[in-house]
């Protein structure tokens, strides 16, 4: 196939990759999580994650944060991506609004970084490798992720 | 024509159109936002617009909320999208800023969430035959969509 | 090589400029931002920075504003390009975040509006050579870019 076509191709893949993660995320989807990193992928998400080893142990610590909310939304803006055969890196700015409703109209914890992956190409598709998540900023109330 | 190179392009004008629908309502241009669906498109956008049948219907649904307001921004993350021949399916994450200006330096009111799409490819191109918005959040003082 | 095939790949490459420019204000990568203007480039930012003509004084613009913070993400969602051969014209929503930490945690001050863009293909490959900053709504304390 033609080179290019192959890029073009593989920058795709790679954007529905990181689209999949923040729409599993918010749909609660730990199945349809899992299949966006390979069996030994690491995360690093520090603050409350910390550091993560497995697809499984990543997909439990997203979990944990997620599942207590009323709501969450990861809304992901343009994706850069170095392609490398077949590895690659990207990085991304993210939002991740974390809701909780109440009879008082409930509370909103925002967070908003970037992300940083190394990605690698295996027989089912693209697969996150590494990810590191770079909070720097947050808005709105910290209880609603850590309620004590 | 390969199909790969079929299928980027139509991912392509899919993106183009989902993106022409945010800007066509913040430049409040009713007409361009009109070419975003299909005649007998059909929104549910709950809330203060609930289910609008028909682009003319949708249009001046978008048209009553907008029209009072000093500005909008209609932000659209990554975008998911499944191709089927001359049909598709999509996903994305949005956030809609409305904004009153004022002499106490206004107020804004952001709402954010989902849309799920349905698109089908037209003589003229890819169009939204069904829009459904599902508000996750909001924030800010909801006064500036509903006044009293 | 096939039109459609080319258009895809300028597509890519206005889209990977766009990301750039955001990720390198993010990074304070100066040497980088640089890379995404023509040497004579004008920049209409409007308000703090107003008109800016040549890429050194675009840069200096930006690193004046960016630098004293301690961190600024600017999101960049869907971008919408018009290709003319050899050049092109876009537009994108952006949300840009300013953030200072302090001992009672801080301060943030958003802006959010639209880049319109006027691109060129270079030998260097695609860059800007007039980028128009609508800003449409802020957040947060503004004190957080203009501190008396």
């Amino acid at each position: 196939m033609n080179d290019l076509l192959g890029e073009l191709r593989d920058q795709r893949e790679i954007e529905a990759l990181l689209a999949r993660y923040a729409s599993a995320l918010d749909a609660r989807d730990w199945e349809r999580l899992a299949t966006c990193f390979t069996e030994s992928a690491v995360a690093e998400y520090g603050g409350l994650l910390g550091r993560r080893e497995g697809a499984s142990s990543i997909v439990a610590a997203c979990r944990s944060v997620l599942e207590p909310l009323d709501a969450s939304q990861h809304l992901i803006g343009t994706i850069e991506i170095e392609l490398d055969g077949d590895e690659a890196r990207s990085q991304c700015a993210f939002q991740a609004q974390h809701v909780r409703r109440g009879p008082e109209g409930g509370a909103n914890f925002t967070v908003g970084g970037h992300y940083h992956d190394e990605l690698v190409r295996t027989p089912s598709g693209w697969r996150i490798r590494k990810r590191a998540l770079i909070a720097t900023w947050h808005d709105g109330n910290p209880r609603v992720v850590a309620p004590e």
